[in-house]
């Protein structure tokens, strides 16, 4: 099947083109931005412009920052065409709602990716503690902003989520392994100076079996890079590490990949499920504990991010 | 049928109370508060010693303040009766979300009631809407905190929404008048340093029509108190004001009754029907709209609020 990749930046070039390309379901046919194209495929920079060229191209695949992303979204919709959105899904709730509306009422297939649920111990982690009474969850998300974010100022901006941008990846792992759904009962957002979105929160969330829970997830790690959920349960304990492709239980390694590794592959996979079977798969909730945090987080001013030593100059 | 009345603070004492007492529906048979009572009825300071003493009494109606009020509502539905909430139904929507799921797997009523939605000409404001093209839409709800909400100073606190505990009321009435949905696109919240929430806000909104939404809402009005909702059509304009409660068409009145009227009775009548027909009715789509603003806002630092001149000495 052929698809069109709109929003050709960091996350486009490094997963989603390899992933496309390795796919035996996949095409990619055409691309659409401002700047970025890739070698030997049909560069567009209007996506209505390639709408209506490429009729031959029924899947179109957003990976643009989630502030714009409803609109072209619509306008896919609006045009017939599948719709594959990178997380999170929009810059809001409710243009997510009526996305799916849009989509459903067109018999289209709308899919709300979050790539971590398809990290390669996920599924292990799911299945092992289905039958097990937590007692305590952990959630330690600490990496470095300077080095996975370079010059993606819009993450500062009103939207862009600043370390929730990261953050709503274990959110969207955890809302995925646990039969129950949690809901946040406090957080606080460190929010630098100059910038809008937190670089830093601590969330404790409320969880319907009485199991202590709470997360923590920071931009300015140094050294280690840590992406990682601890499960403590009355029969064993659980670390999902790597951002859920390493998996320890009682301290045993029950399978371990790279970093990222099949993440993208598995959703083309998944999306070419879904067209052939003329479904949607809308699932909001790791972006509803965000807003949720957003909204009843305490805000506190730290020191303003400085990107780089050029900047701060 | 015999109620419980949890949280006896002002909105109790002002409408709930006189709206149960005029109720041919309703017999107020305890309430359950750490300060408050009301007269003649039986006062507990704890809800589940009154879950217990009194299984007699099969519906319980919440108006403490929205964090402390999911802990409350679950107890009650834990304990089979039905639940009828005041608005914000909670401190996020996804306790929101456990409610409504508890309560259906219990069959028992879960309302989380809009009281705006109730005033006398909203139901009138939406007919006359229903066959119309928008072109425009512009909310302004200007108030007087100091006058309105003496003391609360939990509104100040992060889930006490701030100026959006009045705004959601609006945000309640666009809902249910509009035949479509509105998202957020920008917003601009006035936050005073020394608070959590803010005391003032401009939203603007995606119609799916193409009509110009806007809101602005601000709690540092002075003189003319102001609730009002004007829509401009292709057909007439219509002028919602005080709250809901007057409506006019191309400026001839239509109707009028004093603000706040039998708001509260028609919600104490909707929560007899709900529980009669053992139904549940909830919308979170206001308190969505309130999530999506707090999570895109973009945040202003303004002047300290100080209620009174005695706190400012």
């Amino acid at each position: 099947m052929k698809i069109a990749l709109v929003g050709i930046g960091k996350i486009a070039v490094d997963e989603h083109v390899p992933a496309i390309s390795d796919s035996p379901d996949w095409e990619l046919a055409a691309t659409v931005s401002r700047e970025g194209a890739v070698d030997g495929v049909e560069a567009f920079t209007d996506l209505g412009a390639m709408l209506e060229a490429r009729p031959d191209i029924r899947v179109v695949s957003l990976c643009l920052p989630p502030v714009p992303r409803f609109a072209y979204a619509m306008q896919a919709i609006a045009a017939g065409r599948h719709v594959m959105l990178e997380k999170p899904p929009g810059a809001t709730l409710a243009e997510c709602h009526a996305l799916e509306r849009a989509a459903r009422a067109a018999g289209l297939t709308l899919y709300t990716t979050w790539h971590s649920r398809a990290a390669e111990m996920v599924g292990a982690a799911k299945a092992w503690l289905e039958d097990k009474t937590l007692t305590s969850l952990t959630v330690t998300w600490k990496e470095d902003v300077r080095r996975w974010h370079p010059g993606q100022s819009w993450l500062w901006e009103p939207g862009g989520l600043g370390v929730f941008d990261p953050g709503i990846n274990a959110l969207s792992i955890v809302t995925e392994i646990l039969a129950e759904d949690l809901h946040v009962t406090q957080a606080v957002l460190e929010v630098p100076e100059n910038c809008q979105t937190p670089i830093a929160a601590r969330v404790a969330f409320c969880h319907p079996g009485g199991a202590r829970a709470e997360a923590v997830f920071d931009w300015r790690q140094q050294g280690d890079q840590i992406w990682e959920i601890v499960a403590v349960t009355e029969s064993g304990s659980l670390r999902l590490a790597d951002g859920g492709a390493r998996l320890e239980i009682d301290g045993t390694v029950k399978g371990a990949a790279a970093a990222l590794a099949g993440e993208y592959p598995r959703l083309y996979k998944r999306m070419a499920d879904l067209v052939r079977q003329g479904q949607c798969d809308v699932d909001l909730r790791p972006m509803t504990l965000v807003a949720d945090i957003f909204t009843l987080g305490r805000r506190e001013r730290v020191a303003p991010f400085v990107e780089s030593a050029t900047d701060a100059a």
